[in-house]
């Protein structure tokens, strides 16, 4: 053993006898690497130290397919680097491709959770996606919760968001049921929706009021995120026939619970439910099917066809609406105006749900039930338009 | 297109419409894999579907040289695979290389983060393991709570585990300082570390009280953890001249806000403080320097050379007993001994800080200071040991 490598071997054994965690990412990493980099001219370059790699992809959420990824570039040292096109201001996902394997980019400790999907992330900073990053605001609290569902039988996690002055003081809240789309848990809005930071940045600057939010598990089988628990619970393989399940225990199991144990106004003008894709459809579904306890309903890419009997047949993406009028909102008329506040139905107009989504507003119209109809020219089916109407939304609220 | 390829578009394009999570990791992952999978002699297999990739390592942390890791097998369709010989049980972590470079494994939801370094984790289940794991039992709540600290000039944010039955009583509760290692943060304790899980079941099995435990961020310059701040915060590089600072702000700072925001009792009988790796140091240096307030001190391998003014030299392994004597702990005798109950000095046979850790302790006996004295055969600088020492401290606790 030469000197230089003995040196290296005793520096190592003290490095990690003192650092170990630190340590131990430096030796995995070699060079010392930034990425991402965003550019004066917002263009964002990243890179990975991959010696060994034959093919290294950038798999990103801003791309117009980002399942196919596009190819990066090594360099003589075994550096792989891309650099993107001009990016507006959003909160980004990214990961790589490794000989076709994906990997956490190791020099970004910005790492995501959207159910079972890790991926980094980074701001690319404007005075919309200022709003989802910490900032020198009072903060919030966010606690993980457990509760007994008796309507489900068993015990249950979610995340409750108690808003900056809530401790120490004897003041009442309002609440916010918040649920996440397919695929995520009580973890995907705190995580990979920065809605601990929104609402902290939204109540910071006077456009809502201090509020609870309360963010359950949706998947009727489950008792808390997956990457906490085993075994896996498969929730897609029978989700039409425990249709409406959940949203029979947030009404019967967690709003009690929250009303039981925060400060909160337990009157329906207090209290608003909203949510994402699924939780979209849950919040439209339990919303008014319970108009005397929710003000506020707001469905962000709502999947309507999650409904109890819509669906025409297994797995079909449309509304048979005959069951919508007659098994999921039996005699909802225009009565219901003047018991909420708000219906805020939002839905980018390049999603795939847009057309069962229209076939209801206009049956909501047929009916004359007031909403707000929010159709976003552009967007999909994504997080980057859901953070934003979780701020137009929350931005109405309790007012 | 044909037809085949047609079917599976639209497919695609509905499934990613109602399942967008699960879909994309669907598509990502090909064939479904089942990794890890505990076999019934306790070896453990790995799989991975990588047909694109040249080479592919397991790195696991019950290896010898898990920097290292051990070369997995090719098979005919592109699935790597390796069973380890029979593991005991253990919360293991571990991760894949694919042609060099670090991925999540994408079989398992199961992944912890100890600061900067992302791992998948499986617990292989055992009278000890399953401590670790969540079971049937009453829950505490984790809060990620803001705090203001003026000794550091930043808020500053930590968890806090309060025990099942804190909510809707109004009794008062002990409380565990719980401190974790250098390159970690206020998350490591409850995401690597199990320790959420620990104490609910240790609480539940009546091995001891419930208490409330509060788990700081150790790092002097550091708002909170970095994966949700930017930009990144080296602690390494300056910590030696700012040793100590974080003990000060714990003391002035952090005990008065849990102590006025939480029912506790505030007397030293009912207060106690560990930490692992550097938190072991701080909690010792808190400890001694504070025995007023404390009457348990908890260090679980524990680096006594981040106490102030100890190194020999910058970055050397080593305490110069003379400043412990003059700078660390001036006056300190066997008086202390009737004013605390318990000093667990825990630490692995197999650890690069034994040395020192001994020479600290070697002083300690010539001033006939009281202490427990542990020293587990075989184990290194290893978070397997950690667990288990806060089981062990965790006992002992406000008896």
């Amino acid at each position: 053993m030469d000197m230089k490598k003995l040196k290296f071997s005793i520096l190592s054994l003290i490095c990690f006898a003192l650092f170990p965690v630190i340590a131990s990412a430096q030796f995995q990493r070699g060079p010392v690497i930034i990425s991402p980099e965003i550019l004066p001219n917002n263009t964002v370059t990243f890179k990975i130290n991959a010696p060994e790699a034959t093919s290294v992809k950038l798999v990103g959420n801003w791309m117009a397919n980002p399942f196919a990824g596009e190819s990066m570039t090594k360099d003589a040292d075994g550096i792989w680097s891309i650099t993107t096109d001009p990016l507006k201001q959003d909160f980004y996902q990214y990961s790589f491709q490794v000989n076709g394997v994906t990997a956490i980019d190791p020099s970004n400790v910005k790492v995501c959770r959207d159910g079972s999907r890790f991926t980094n992330y980074f701001v690319l900073p404007g005075d919309q996606s200022n709003l989802y990053k910490v900032q020198d605001v009072p903060h919030g609290t966010v606690s993980k919760v457990w509760y007994d569902s008796p309507t489900l039988g068993m015990k249950r996690r979610m995340f409750v968001y108690t808003p900056a002055g809530y401790e120490g003081s004897n003041e009442k809240y309002p609440v916010l049921y918040l649920l996440h789309g397919m695929g995520g848990d009580e973890d995907a809005w705190s995580s990979v929706g920065a809605a601990e930071n929104i609402m902290d940045n939204i109540i910071a600057k006077g456009l809502t009021k201090p509020m609870i939010v309360v963010m359950p598990n949706g998947n009727y089988n489950q008792s808390a995120a997956q990457n906490i628990l085993s075994p896996k619970t498969n929730f897609m393989a029978s989700y039409d026939e425990n249709a409406g399940k959940f949203e029979e225990s947030l009404v019967k199991d967690i709003i009690p619970f929250i009303d039981g144990n925060y400060r909160t106004y337990t009157d329906s003008k207090n209290r608003a439910i909203a949510g994402l894709s699924m939780g979209g459809g849950q919040a439209t579904y339990a919303g008014l099917t319970n108009v005397d306890k929710f003000d506020y309903i707001g469905s962000f890419s709502g999947a309507f066809v999650i409904w109890p009997n819509v669906r025409p047949a297994p797995g079909v993406n449309d509304l048979n609406m005959e069951a919508v009028e007659n098994i999921v909102f039996p005699g909802l008329d225009s009565g219901v105006n003047s018991k909420m506040k708000l219906m805020y139905l939002a839905i980018g107009t390049e999603d795939p749900l847009i057309d069962p989504q229209r076939k209801f507003k206009d049956w909501l119209d047929e009916k004359n039930i007031q909403f707000e109809n929010i159709e976003t020219p552009g967007y999909a089916h994504v997080w980057s338009l859901w953070r934003m109407n979780l701020v137009e939304f929350g931005s109405q609220l309790f007012r």
